[in-house]
């Protein structure tokens, strides 16, 4: 077999047409996402209240391994896709190691990272059922951005609430999302019953996630042929992004490229879930003895020292229960500059294969991950994303474990995102101001006592 | 033939082995870089004070049509290219036109741009030569981000001068380069007796690109084995750029795309130049009837509105004459968010190419060229940079004309780069705060009067 080349892209005919359904092949499901006031098991019915049809039916499907991809939406995709699987040639010369490290790059279309994926996705079927707006909130803006893209191709109002503090600090990320047509309010707003309490309480709060979500939700709820989107956790979500694992696996069985190690950054999971999707039913089959590492930061250690609980998804308390790892939705995460990875909880899918013993989860602290960043931009010639790099983090170390042992393994890691909009923190790193800082064990206590009652 | 694929990625077999050098095909040349004290043409000796050996080499060849792109650069290359040429779909269904749109996009580096291309050659001949630093100016910071990236991957010191008020704006712009390694220094500065002359005289100076290249020459004057590297107007400039001309020469071969009219923004021309390279060699030959756009700011119309003159490089006229269209090097044009754009002269290849009838330039107001940028962003899910949607523009223009006249026109036009660290100049445009003033004749008339006496 010829050398393999530093980029790998799939031709058009060569990509994926269809998703690839963890679900379908877990031996054991997740348990099922419960309804708050009930505690029974959300039906279609609830879900539909919130969520276009479409998606609610890919939410609860435990079936169908394999779910067509509609056509429109793979032209969409051809837009951006295929991402490349790159050959680190570079780092694996500077850290003279005779392991092969591959990185899966979803950060060449504007959005930055691989939120696109399941933005595209969420908006086409919004667009074929009839819907003509769509809310959502917004954090650091990866995700808000994604969505503005897609909204302004198929021609949907957006509104996004976006955390007051990240709008006024990030005001650019702001910009691009109105470039791209999308109404931004910064959350607490006056716009909503929810914003308005807040306001009365405290004038001057700066927001948070839990009311950006509460505010989102009451929008859609509100507004006449109207849903809510998310960008990560739910299954559905999972599902679209199984796009990169797909073209991953397809890349890597056109130039023989057998990995023995995947690994991913892992904030709500959708980017993790996607990338391993397949290789992962493959391991479920026997058909591969795959090494899957989930990587956290140490300052919000869902996996590595949370509980597996029901918990809310939100702060605000208002979605429905999933049975996950998590901090409790009243857990404060340390200062951390990966903004996509301060989330208190964990996907329902990635949490049950991790209690199943299928993946491992490792926690880093943000300074070793500015530094692996630093010395892969300079290597590889890519400014990752701070949570991207915390994957690249853990590839170098199993790739230094290799060049002390003398295997020669296959690595592959996810490199979500570039981080363009991120250079307040990188310079923070540079002028050696970022703390370390993990959580107490007090700290923690205090994040599992806002568990609700029906912890199981 | 099977249908145009949205994008064309080149294999790396395919990749060009050979930059194209204009000047060994153009009928008559441009007249030879004088030198400011002798007025006599620059010899290799001259230029070998400030420049590597092998760039002066470069500088001054006219005889060799093709000149080899060294192996390890051509790895180096594999890093980011080969760039996609893209078929605008999107683009063309909303603007229901029967032309063909293809764009050659330079933007999936973390540079963010084409400059890349001659910022990797230039520090690769100064590595082989054994020179251990470079100096070097920045404005918007594109340039300065690329050396640096390129420095990083080679092991040479760098250092920026950064006009000081561009530093303040654009803080994230220096973290960039602080995290590839450079030292980046507001300008004026205490480290150069040029900066402390200057600071004496003004000590509240914002600094300005002509101090910027002073204090970047004195110090590469200066300081043991160093070098000063420029990232555009100069020839060897160009013909490190001519790799995007032969990419796009090669992908259009593969897949029968024969280009009626080819388009670029041109602030120094060596992205126009680069891009028309091997287009502009066959058209001199008689192979083809290409129409050549080249598209500047109606603030800064170098070529629409400027004197085919003597002039210096740099507003701090320390650089040799170069024969150019100009504004005179003490043009001051209105404000304008194409920060690449904004430079008084341009390329003695192009200026000649375009004194011999061989192009045409056209000047563009800047809220239309945001117009156009924010159209392109949501159809084809790309946010340009402000230079690289002047291009664009009339690309937009030309296919609109094609509705009209029902011509099915083939346009290609070269998207240089993203427009990531451009979004206070996309709110300013969402605002509505944007103008549109262009120099006045006797704002022009200024500028020639900066013309040195050596005018002819």
């Amino acid at each position: 077999m010829a050398k393999t080349p530093y980029k790998i892209f799939l031709t058009e005919e060569e990509m994926p047409k269809f998703w690839y359904n963890l679900k379908a092949v877990m031996k054991e499901l997740p348990d099922p996402m419960l309804h708050p006031g009930t505690l029974k098991p959300m039906t279609k019915d609830d879900l539909r209240q919130v969520f276009c049809d479409e998606l609610v039916d890919q939410e609860l499907n435990t079936k169908d391994q394999y779910i067509e991809i509609p056509e429109e939406l793979r032209n969409f995709y051809k837009m951006y896709r295929p991402s490349p699987l790159i050959r680190a040639y570079c780092l694996e010369e500077a850290l003279d190691t005779p392991a092969e490290i591959y990185y899966k790059f979803e950060g060449t279309n504007t959005s930055g990272s691989h939120k696109l994926n399941s933005a595209a996705a969420q908006v086409y079927y919004a667009h074929q059922q009839g819907i003509t707006s769509l809310t959502t909130e917004t954090g650091a803006g990866q995700w808000g951005t994604a969505l503005a893209m897609a909204c302004a191709y198929y021609g949907l109002d957006l509104t996004v609430y976006m955390v007051k503090i990240s709008a006024e600090q990030k005001p650019y990320r702001k910009a691009v999302m109105e470039t791209y047509g999308a109404t931004v309010i910064p959350s607490p707003s006056a716009t909503t019953a929810a914003g308005r309490a807040i306001l009365a309480a405290n004038p001057e709060t700066g927001g948070s996630l839990g009311c950006a979500i509460s505010e989102a939700l009451e929008k859609a709820m509100t507004t006449e042929n109207a849903r809510y989107v998310l960008g990560s956790v739910l299954d559905h979500v999972l599902l679209h992004q199984s796009i990169i694992g797909e073209e991953t696996r397809i890349a890597c069985e056109k130039y023989g490229i057998e990995p023995d190690i995947i690994i991913g950054c892992a904030g709500g999971g959708s980017n993790f879930g996607g990338l391993i999707a397949p290789f992962m039913g493959d391991k479920i089959h026997g058909k591969n003895k795959i090494h899957f590492i989930a990587v956290e930061p140490a300052s919000c250690p869902s996996l590595t020292r949370g509980r597996y609980a029901y918990d809310f998804g939100d702060t605000g308390r208002m979605t429905p229960l999933l049975k996950m790892y998590t901090l409790g939705s009243g857990f404060m995460p340390p200062p951390n500059h990966a903004g996509g990875l301060r989330y208190h909880g964990m996907s329902s899918i990635i949490s049950k294969l991790y209690h199943d013993g299928l993946i491992e989860a490792r926690a880093v602290e943000q300074t070793k991950v500015f530094a692996a960043a630093t010395m892969f931009a300079r290597q590889e010639g890519i400014l990752p994303a701070p949570e991207s790099a915390h994957a690249l983090k853990v590839a170098i170390d199993e790739a230094l474990k290799c060049k002390e042992t003398g295997e020669k393994k296959t690595i592959l890691f996810g490199l979500t995102g570039t981080g363009y909009f991120d250079l307040s923190a990188y310079r923070s790193y540079n002028e050696g101001t970022l703390s370390d800082r993990i959580p107490t064990d007090e700290e923690l206590e205090k994040g599992f006592a806002t568990l609700p009652r029906a912890d199981c």
